[in-house]
C-alpha cells in the first residue's frame, strides 16, 4: 500500500470495498458529480488545482463589488466531511491500463485562482527565463482509480494575439474578478490625481471588453452599473472622461439569443452609452500609451491596437472571447499506452482485429479538440488520426468518463455551458449510483438562457422560445441564481449584499 | 493657480474663503479628524497612501475569516461627497514657511495595504537591486495648506532581526490579514497532501506569534478558534500536528492589563493548548526547514531561530512586537528651513534671541522619536539636539498639529492606541470647529481596555479598575466594536458574518 492510499484510508475510514472514483476538476461538472455520488457506494476523490468551486454566473457581479467575492465560491472541503476527499493538484498523466493517474501537487501554485491561458509548464519556463520568480514543479504522486471522471474544463483563448495573455484581464476565476475590481478602482484613483492630464484621464477611464458573449456583455453591464450608480457620485468630475466599448469579431452580440433579444440588448447598451463594435479585430495589446514606448509610467495605461481603428489608449482590457482546449486533454490524453479490461470495441472496420496490437488514442473533436464521448459519457478511443475517417476501428473505456467543457458527446453540439456540464454530471452520478449505465444515454434539456444587461434589466429566453426582457427578466435572473447557489451560507449572504449595496452603494476600498 | 489647486477647486466648488486643512494619513487620527471637521468652515484634504480607513480592532478577526476583510474597512471617499477631498499619495516633505507639502502619488504602490517596515525609498531600491520588479517613484506635486495635521502613524518594528521584514507576516493593515488567511489555509492544504511527511506536517502546522501584546494575543486566540471550530472538522487527521506558540521578550503578556487579567489570559491559553513563551528572544527567520538550505521547496516551511530554543521549523510567523518611527517623521520633519508667521516662541532660554537666526528642528521624544506637541497638539520646535537640554529655546507652530501614534504630548505617557488617537482627533476637530484653541489642553479619558482571548472569552478592564473576564467581557467586546464601527453598511454586515460563521463555519476558500 503506497503512502497515498494509506493516507486516503486514514482520512476516510469507511473505505472498505467501495469503488474509488477519481474526479479531475472542481468546476460545474466535477463539483456536481462529486457531491451527488452516493458515498455509501463510492469513495470519491476530487483532484483539482482549485480548492473551491466557482459559481460562474455571479463572477461578473463580484468583479465590480455588487457581490463579495466569496459569495460566488464554495470550498471543496466542508466541515461536514461528506462524501469525498480532496487533493489540491494538477493531473499530469493517466495510465489507463494500470488505472492510475499521476498528480502534481499545486498548493503554492502562482497561477492559482486566475484564468488559465497557457500550459503551466510553459508558463513556468517563461517566468524562469524572465527570472521574475522562482518556479518549481510540485512533487508528483500516483493515485489509482476504479472509475475516472475527467472534468478538467478549458483554458481562455487568446488566439495568439500579442500581449493579451500578459496584459489583458480575464473573467473565468475569482482571482480574475479581484484583479478587475482592483484595477478599475485604481484607474479612477489615478485619474483623480492632480498630476494626471485630461488626456491621461480619458485613457485611464477607457475600458475595453473583448468578446460580446454572455460574459463580456454581463461584465460590461455590471461595469456600467458601478460607474453610473457609485463612481459617478464619488468622482463626479471624472464622469465625462469614461467610456466602455465592447469589441467582437462576429457581426452580432449574444449569438445564443434570438435576434430580437440581441437587438434589445444592443439598444439598451446604446441608450446607456456603451459602445458596441462588432466585426472588429484586436491585433495587439501592449503597455504604455499610444505612440509612447512601453512602461512610460502613466499609471499603466495600455495601448489596444484594433484593425479597424488603429491604436487606442485604454485603462483596462477584459478578455472573454472563448475557450482553448486544456493542455491536459491535448497532451496527456493522446496516445493510449495499454488497454484496460474495461476496453470495449465498438466497431472494427471491415475485418476482425486484434485490439491490443493497434495504436489507440483518445478520440477528439477535429475543430475544438474536445474529448469525444458516447451518449453514456464514456470516452471514445480511435485508431485514426482524424475524426473524419469513419472506417477506423473505435472503442470506449467503460470506466473513464469525460464531462464539462473539455468533452462533447459525439454527434451532438451541446454548448460549453454550466447548464450542460451540471446536467451531464447529475446524470452520470445518478447512473453510477443506480448502477444502470445501460439505460438510454444522456440528453440535454435546455432550461433557457439568461443574461444581465445592466440597470436592473436582463434577457431571458425560455427553452420553448418564450422571450422575456427588462425588469421581469432581471427578477428571474436574480431568483434563478439565488436558488441555484449551493450553500445556505451564500443563499443568505447574496441577498444581504444585494440589499446593502442597493442601500449604501458598492464598497470601493481597494487592497 | 497651480493645476492642483485648480483641481481642488473643480472637485469642491464650495472652496471660497474656507481655510484648507491638509491631513496626512487616514488612520484613527486622520480619518476621525477629517470626518469631524466642519465643512462649512474648513476645506479638509486627506493625503494618504491608503484609500481606506482600517478599523484595526477587527483585523485579527478578518485574518482567519471570522469577519470578511471589508467589514474592517471604510473607504475614505464616499458616495455622499461630504466634507473632504482625498489624494492617494505619500507626504514627501514639508515647507513650514511657505505652508506647502510635497506629495508623491501612490496609486500603484506595491506596498499598498501591507504593514510598513522600512522606508519606501529603501524598499524600492532593494527591489530594484534584486531585479524582482520594476519600481518607480510616483510623480510629485505640491499642496498648500492653511493648517496641517500630521497623523502619519508608525511602522512595524522588527529590531533589525534578520529575515523578519521579508518572511514574517504582520497584522497592521488589511493586506496583512489577507496574507495570513491565505497562508494559514495553504499550510493545512499542503499538510493534507499524501507526499507530505509527518515531520513536514508538524512544521507546516507550527504557528509562531511574536509579541504578546493585544494584537498578538487576539490573533492567537482567533487562530486557535478557527483551528478548533473549523479546521479540526475539515482536516481531523491533521489536528495532532498543529501547535500555536506566542513568544515575547518581556516576562509577562498583555502588560497594559493588571496582573489578575493577565494571569486569566495565560491560564485560558494554557488550558486551550496555546504555548506562551515569555522572556524568549527571536534571533532569525529564514526560509527552508531547520538544518536544510534555504528554499528547499517544502511548501515554504520557515526556520525560526530562538535564543532559548534553537532552530524551529514553522509554517507561519505573525509579528506584532511594536512600533518604529515613521521615516517621514524621522527625515522630513527634522530641520526646519524657515519659520512661518504662526511661529510662537515659548521660552528663549536665558537671554533674548533672534528666532530667525537660529537653527530650529521639530522636537522629538528621545526614546521613541515621536513628534512632541504641546497639550493643544501643536508641534514643538527646539534648537537643541536632545530633549534633555532643558535650557534650549523652544517654540510651537500654531498651524501645524500632530496626533496619533507618531505624536506625543510633552510630559504625558498616553499609549499609542486607537483610543488616544481618536480622542485627540475629536478634540482637535472640536477646537478647530469652535475656534477656541486657547481653552485648556487635551486630556485623555481612559475608556478601558479590552482583548479577545478566544473561545468566546475576553478581558475588559474599566478605567476605574473594574475587571471583567470571560463570556460577559466577550459580549462587551463585540458590543463595543459593533457600536464603534463607522458605517451602517458595516454595522449590518458584521453581525451577519458573526451569525453566518457561527451557523456554518468560516469560509475556507483560498484565492
Amino acid at each position: 500500500m503506497t503512502s497515498v492510499h494509506r493516507f486516503l484510508r486514514l482520512t476516510d475510514p469507511r473505505r472498505t470495498d467501495r469503488e474509488r472514483v477519481v474526479i479531475l476538476g472542481s468546476g460545474w461538472a466535477g463539483y456536481t458529480v462529486a457531491r451527488e455520488l452516493d458515498a455509501k457506494k463510492y469513495q470519491a476523490v476530487v483532484v483539482s488545482p482549485r480548492s473551491y468551486f466557482v459559481f460562474t454566473p455571479l463572477l461578473a457581479s463580484t468583479s465590480v463589488g455588487t457581490l463579495e467575492f466569496r459569495t460566488a465560491l464554495e470550498p471543496v472541503r466542508t466541515r461536514r466531511r461528506t462524501n469525498f476527499s480532496f487533493f489540491q493538484g494538477w493531473a499530469d498523466s493517466v495510465d489507463f491500463k494500470a488505472k492510475k493517474i499521476s498528480i502534481e501537487e499545486a498548493v503554492d501554485d502562482p497561477a492559482s485562482s486566475l484564468a488559465l491561458t497557457e500550459c503551466r509548464k510553459e508558463a513556468r519556463k517563461e517566468r524562469e527565463d524572465e527570472k521574475r520568480m522562482e518556479t518549481r514543479k510540485g512533487k508528483l504522486f500516483d493515485l489509482t482509480y476504479d472509475k475516472l471522471i475527467i472534468t478538467v474544463g478549458c483554458y481562455s483563448q487568446t488566439f495568439g494575439i500579442p500581449g493579451v495573455k500578459k496584459h489583458a484581464l480575464f473573467l473565468k476565476d475569482v482571482g480574475d474578478a479581484r484583479k478587475i475590481r482592483s484595477r478599475l478602482l485604481a484607474c479612477f484613483e489615478a485619474a483623480a490625481l492632480p498630476t494626471t492630464t485630461d488626456e491621461q484621464r480619458r485613457r485611464l477611464l477607457n475600458f475595453a471588453v473583448v468578446g460580446a458573449g454572455p460574459t463580456g456583455i454581463e461584465f460590461s453591464a455590471e461595469l456600467h452599473d458601478i460607474i453610473r450608480e457609485d463612481l459617478a457620485r464619488i468622482y463626479p468630475e471624472l464622469v465625462p472622461f469614461h467610456k466602455i466599448t465592447v469589441y467582437d469579431v462576429a457581426p452580432k452580440v449574444l449569438p445564443m439569443f434570438d435576434e430580437k433579444l440581441g437587438k434589445y440588448a444592443m439598444d439598451t447598451f446604446r441608450r446607456e452609452g456603451i459602445f458596441i463594435k462588432t466585426s472588429h479585430h484586436v491585433e495587439e495589446l501592449r503597455p504604455g500609451a499610444p505612440g509612447e514606448k512601453a512602461k512610460s509610467g502613466d499609471h499603466s495605461v495600455l495601448t489596444l491596437k484594433v484593425k479597424e481603428e488603429g491604436e487606442i489608449g485604454v485603462g483596462m482590457v477584459v478578455w472573454s472571447t472563448g475557450l482553448m482546449q486544456n493542455p491536459f486533454v491535448a497532451n496527456a490524453l493522446d496516445g493510449v499506452k495499454g488497454l484496460p479490461k474495461t476496453f470495449e470495441l465498438l466497431k472494427s472496420g471491415s475485418e476482425k482485429i486484434d485490439a491490443d496490437s493497434l495504436h489507440w488514442k483518445v478520440k477528439k473533436d477535429d475543430r475544438t479538440g474536445s474529448i469525444m464521448t458516447d451518449s453514456r459519457l464514456h470516452i471514445k478511443l480511435t485508431t485514426s488520426d482524424s475524426e473524419s475517417n469513419s472506417h477506423a476501428p473505435e472503442a470506449i473505456l467503460k470506466d473513464v468518463y469525460a464531462i464539462g467543457d473539455c468533452a462533447i458527446i459525439e454527434g451532438t453540439s451541446y454548448p460549453a455551458t454550466a447548464q450542460v456540464a451540471s446536467q451531464k454530471a447529475s446524470w452520470l452520478a445518478k447512473r453510477l449510483n443506480k448502477g444502470d449505465m445501460d439505460e438510454a444515454g444522456f440528453s440535454f434539456k435546455n432550461m433557457g438562457v439568461m443574461a444581465y444587461i445592466g440597470n436592473w434589466n436582463a434577457l431571458f429566453q425560455g427553452s420553448g422560445g418564450g422571450n422575456i426582457s427588462g425588469r421581469t427578466a432581471f427578477l428571474i435572473w436574480r431568483g434563478a441564481y439565488l436558488t441555484k447557489s449551493v450553500s445556505w451560507r451564500n443563499k443568505i449572504l447574496i441577498p444581504v449584499y444585494w440589499m446593502i449595496n442597493w442601500m449604501f452603494g458598492r464598497d470601493i476600498s481597494r487592497f
